[in-house]
């Protein structure tokens, strides 16, 4: 496929040919008992709604939902909101060389760069049992799924690569800790650093959208991660106790409350820097993201979010 | 050693001759200039202060905090409080026949009694994964820890064989909830009241007296369990993926909320009635023993209790 | 009236005869400027919209809402959801011999055998006074009353029968805890169980749908309980006053928190029993109606409950 | 008795000859073996240790604790803090002339001032059931209580007859509430006012010192005016229902939330100000007492004060 | 403009002319393709929906949100909710002598009554620094703004004049609070009633509608109101240190607790009466409010009200 | 004054002269009847009890509680914990060169290189208002507070220069967080940084203990800031009004919660990033200032600590 435009820079009155992902699709009928069809459709830069007024009840029994479409057509505008007039529609074929993947958003940095650090923090740590356990777990199919996972269905780092950018952001940030205070432990801290987040590889789905999985919110990605270090160490000849259950107690106290679903609250130096360290890299990195989704509708404050439990202000000599 | 009374059997003017566990020793001075010695000494009943006047820094070189020694003296009583004045004091020796156990509360049921009925409950699992997993478990050094252990430092079922004991009441109990609701798993429900508390062993210690071990502070029992099951389960050809799932969630879920270190809440039928179960077990009896433990100071109401958040009433015309 | 179909029976393409309670209708007008009725209707198993394209205005002066309806007309399906076109409505008349209790959900267990039930727990009470006490109070318009009333408005036992049915649960979990301990005052506990939410036959209304009354809402099921046993026990002779005060409160503390309206948290042995039977019995129920509400959806979660704060797991090897 | 100096007025060094309550008294033993009583006295002004040096052990066979004494001494001073060297004590007897009454705070308002005021709020209740209902509630045995209890037992209006000045502040500042708003029901506002705290005069115990009776912490205050009020509702012939249950609802939300012990929540116009009308009484008496008992310990902050969670500021300039 | 006819008043059928604000207007297309405008119009005591069926593509490029229309039309009614249908519609012009002030809801009490009462107030403030303060602060453009100015965006006093009535309650209250208090600094405390809620005249904008202004959103209404005040304080000479930090103090704290937005919690006396005054006027105002905006709908609940977390009783036999 | 040792380096039996400055002094007497001293004395290091058993009563009249003074003596032990014998004792005079000063903790950094720091940083914000805004506020007085004083009274970089080493360490992390993210607006990010504390400067005492000052108590740091920086920018020409609300927010809003007595809560990408960058520094610092606090004590967990609500563990192979 070669490159489209995305979703969010096409003007009202141009005309369209793209592959879009349909997220719903309904039949409906007009007062005058005409069948039509509404859908909505996404690439990674958002989703737009979509009327198609011809051959509905036909087009209908075509076209499920969580599937690629061909569309082309023309953008609308009414009431301020743009919408997409379907002229044509039809399922993506094997033919047409598209996947989801090529819909979900991503991480602006690059993916080699990205790798290049993290396989400088592994190599950083010399202590034999973390390093030994570093190199174990970050391999084969795990390793190919870390490098691709989002840290989140939406909140921060929602993006394909973003469990790695994530990491990496807390590893640096706990780097320059180190340079404070002698005292920590920097091999564990940066160990538990990568490791902290890993269950978020199996907590959640990200093939053609992102969402929780059963076994995601039947354990936690907390558990799931202590659940797989623990296999990991199982495997390595002699790895101490006590740094079996430090290592473990920085993946598990990760989220440095109870309510927010550590079982244990950081109870040790390297615990309290990582769990700062992660909420700062997760806070900023998502109130980012609230502010750019809103940059281009000329209005200074988004709206209301949740999980800050504000909107948030846009300022207008913001840099970016 | 032959029996000895107990500690809050005795009268003010007695004389005694026993064996105690030392929980503090302090050499102190009277203000003319002479040193004696201040004791904290317990037996499974309560503990008590003790003086003595005599050779008290020859005393204080011998005798060592949490170890058990021998005394000769006399019950005495002051303000009210009891108190022993010692005249003679050594440490136990190996041919005393004496060990800490002795000085453990221990649960008021026959342990041959309730190992009968743990090994009833495990028999009436018919689900063959779930069976192999308890039977698994339920043996050798884990078997012999889990009919030991207390089911908490100092709230419910705080005694030798109490862990046991707290977890038949709650297999009871699910058990009469699957009479109200043939929608309950059994298998899997008994199997998780059996499981849920395992981590305790671990996370207590209770040889010489009921305490959080390092491992238990930084894990915590729920983690613990859930680990030491995935082990089990990995011993276990074909365990099924979903059923590995819920066993697990049963553990992480059964303190029921957030806030009481539960990585995740309550999401199946099961696991609602098992953290209630738990509940119901819990905290009778903690208000039993609470009660109980100011019965004869001729009190209406209990000292305040931080874990009940409230005091509670002595009833008059209480039936025990 | 013979006994008809089940809503949730009727497959879409069938024509059907039935009656049915009005929960809302609404007359509006299709683009082309035709009038038309939308309706909400329900029977005892879920509800359902309607639609009537003919005689809109004249059926709408003739139809209330919060009446039974008889309708003949045909089940459809439009984007997954039934929705039954009317060919004919008119209102339900006495010699259909049909009313609202029909259309309310009932519990499974047998009327008579629950009856039965509490009778024996009645007469297990042997302290004189409390026993007088629940025979006076569970007679005449009381009882029948409360073997009628849900327990719930759409919680937990939220069917006709509920409250009863959850009471005994009550009492039998109760009975199971005395046999754990002797330190229980049984008759003290049962007679709490039995009267604890008595209060709920005048908080709820339940004749023709489930909802707070004004003096539900204004005092409450707890303090309603407490006022109505007063008065039976200002009814009894030499009723002693420290009876009175442990029964009433038992009442007052049977939601166990303050933030769950109960104006005092347990303070007796019998109080904290009661409440954490009360807990276990609600919540399990609560858990397997929402469950069961979308059994049949295919999905594996329930949605958001928000009581619960959570959705539920509908496991597939479910055994009902 | 004749008057007596009260314990903040005396100087160190004065003679003393004073009848004064017994908190506490222990026997103890100084270093070199000699008895002596450690005393804990109070009059309405505060508390103060003591000691008696001779006679000790035959003295402590005579002296109760909660008991009344005449004991002649002389104040002295020991690193900052007073303390009486008892020369002579003995039992106070009934030609003394004196009881406890005499030893507890008082309100600085005139009695019969105050028992003017609530008679005028009773009179100007023109409804007829609500003044009937306050007619037979303020009367006999009832209304001595009302006018001697105090409103708390530490925190406001913690002296004789607080409970009476306290209500009285509150109808006046519900009538000026009324000047604002025609649309609150004045009546029924002032018929709240004086009924809403009634039940402490059973909730609390105020012969000797001031503490929580039985009844008052199994079923609180709030209740107990229900309760109470109920039985004076059943003695007046066709009371309106809905007027009964909107003095209970008064009743049972005036401490506006259910964490406080309200089993409802304020749902009423009236509720809701006499809600906020008894904060602001309650608290302002509070800080001001709180601040008064420091007055003279030039010092510039309260101690921390658990109900206020935070200390207070005394400033210098202040007019009082 | 003369006067016209409220909103609230006008009956299905009757033939309208008027101003009206507009709040939303909509561009919508009929299923039969015909376009109309969808319109949200209100007057100072509510709003309403409108069509228009003709010339709506013309007219909807003439018509501006948060403009005023003159309308002429039908009041008509549609399943029980009015609805204007417009035939004529233009945009206000300058001879039409009409304002948006005219729409906005305003105080009930005369403003000249309450400027005297202000006044009154300030003049009654003897402390010469004080005095200074508030003759500084209330004048000029400051003054203007202060007397025009709502308390709220919608819960309590929101309306124009609000802000001005609701403090003059506050003093009030306050002054009979020091008739009970003699240590109440009343020259402290009626400049901190006055002075409190001073910031809202910029956090709020109610020119056109009641909103947040984005300084009101950043700062708060409470540090816009110390900075206020402390720029006045400034050029008064030798305003008293420690008299700056105590008002400064009433306005940091005047909303009582740290999670409504004061950053420091009541510490001295006048504090904490100001803050219970404050929550009594507010409260009752709000809940009042709430109550008249349901009276006229024959239910006898509002709806739920999340600021007061529940729905109030509209009592049958309410007075006014 | 010459360099004294350290009293956390002096072991039992040294005889000792050093300069120490006097928490507390009580007169006591032996039961014997004999006066002695018991003080508090402590140096930068901790603090420690002692005894003066000669001329009790004249020293006590000479020695003044928070002054400094010469000791000679000995170091003794006593059940375990250090106490100095005192045999003589003077107070400092001038000519000894000793200040309290000496006995205040000090941060480990070099001053003048954390001076350099910030100048830097100062020097880096291009923006000219913000420039001049820092160059305004740190310099005279102000920088000379800002350079010593402490970040705390007892959690967090409390010690002499601490506010400076905290206010940095902030600083150096959201430099590195604008490397992750050029949408933060670096100028107004580190401006924020630099001034957000300054309130402590006035918050805190720090001349010859570390305690919170009246104007801390009544305003609050954070409020204390908002004012100086209000006046700093009304001193600056054109400060734009957009620029100056954002300043005031970071300041406002950095403790990130309204019950953490923030006013605002972030609402800008830089107050998020700020707040959460203190955190990060404050947290790791006070986890370590805990953890240090113990090292030597031969336990593998600290003591409960009330802020972090838990005790922390205290690795064997710790690092440093």
């Amino acid at each position: 496929m070669n490159k489209q435009k995305n979703l969010n820079e096409i003007k009202p009155g141009e005309e369209i040919i793209l592959f879009l992902v349909v997220d719903k699709i309904e039949l409906k009928t007009t007062k005058g008992g005409n069948p039509y069809l509404n859908l909505e459709l996404r690439d990674k830069t958002g989703s737009i709604s979509a009327k198609l007024w011809e051959r509905a009840e036909e087009t209908y029994s075509q076209i499920m939902p969580n599937s690629i479409v061909k569309i082309a057509g023309k953008m609308e505008e009414f009431n301020g909101n743009p919408q997409i007039k379907i002229e044509k529609i039809r399922p993506a074929v094997e033919s047409d060389g598209i996947s989801f993947e090529f819909f979900l958003a991503k991480s602006n940095r690059k993916l080699e760069e990205m790798i290049n650090e993290l396989n400088s923090f592994i190599e950083s740590v010399k202590n034999p049992f973390l390093n030994k356990l570093l190199v174990t777990v970050f391999s084969g199919k795990t390793l190919e799924k870390f490098q691709t996972a989002p840290a989140g269905k939406g909140w921060h780092h929602a993006y394909i690569h973003g469990l790695l950018e994530h990491t990496i952001e807390i590893a640096k940030i706990c780097e320059l800790m180190c340079t404070f205070h002698k005292e920590l432990n920097r091999d564990l801290l940066i160990s538990g650093a990568l490791l902290h987040d890993l269950g978020k590889i199996e907590e959640l789905t990200y093939q053609t959208f992102f969402d929780y999985t059963d076994k995601g919110k039947l354990l936690g990605h907390i558990v799931i991660a202590a659940l797989e270090v623990q296999q990991a160490i199982d495997r390595i000849n002699d790895f101490p106790e006590e740094l079996k259950e430090q290592i473990l107690h920085l993946i598990l106290s990760h989220q440095g409350k109870l309510e927010f679903a550590s079982p244990v609250e950081p109870r040790t130096l390297e615990a309290i820097t990582l769990y700062q360290a992660d909420e700062l890299s997760a806070k900023t990195n998502a109130y980012k993201l609230a502010i750019a989704a809103e940059k281009n509708k000329d209005v200074s404050w988004t709206k209301y979010l949740p999980l800050a439990e504000t909107s948030l202000f846009i300022p207008k000599n913001n840099q970016s």
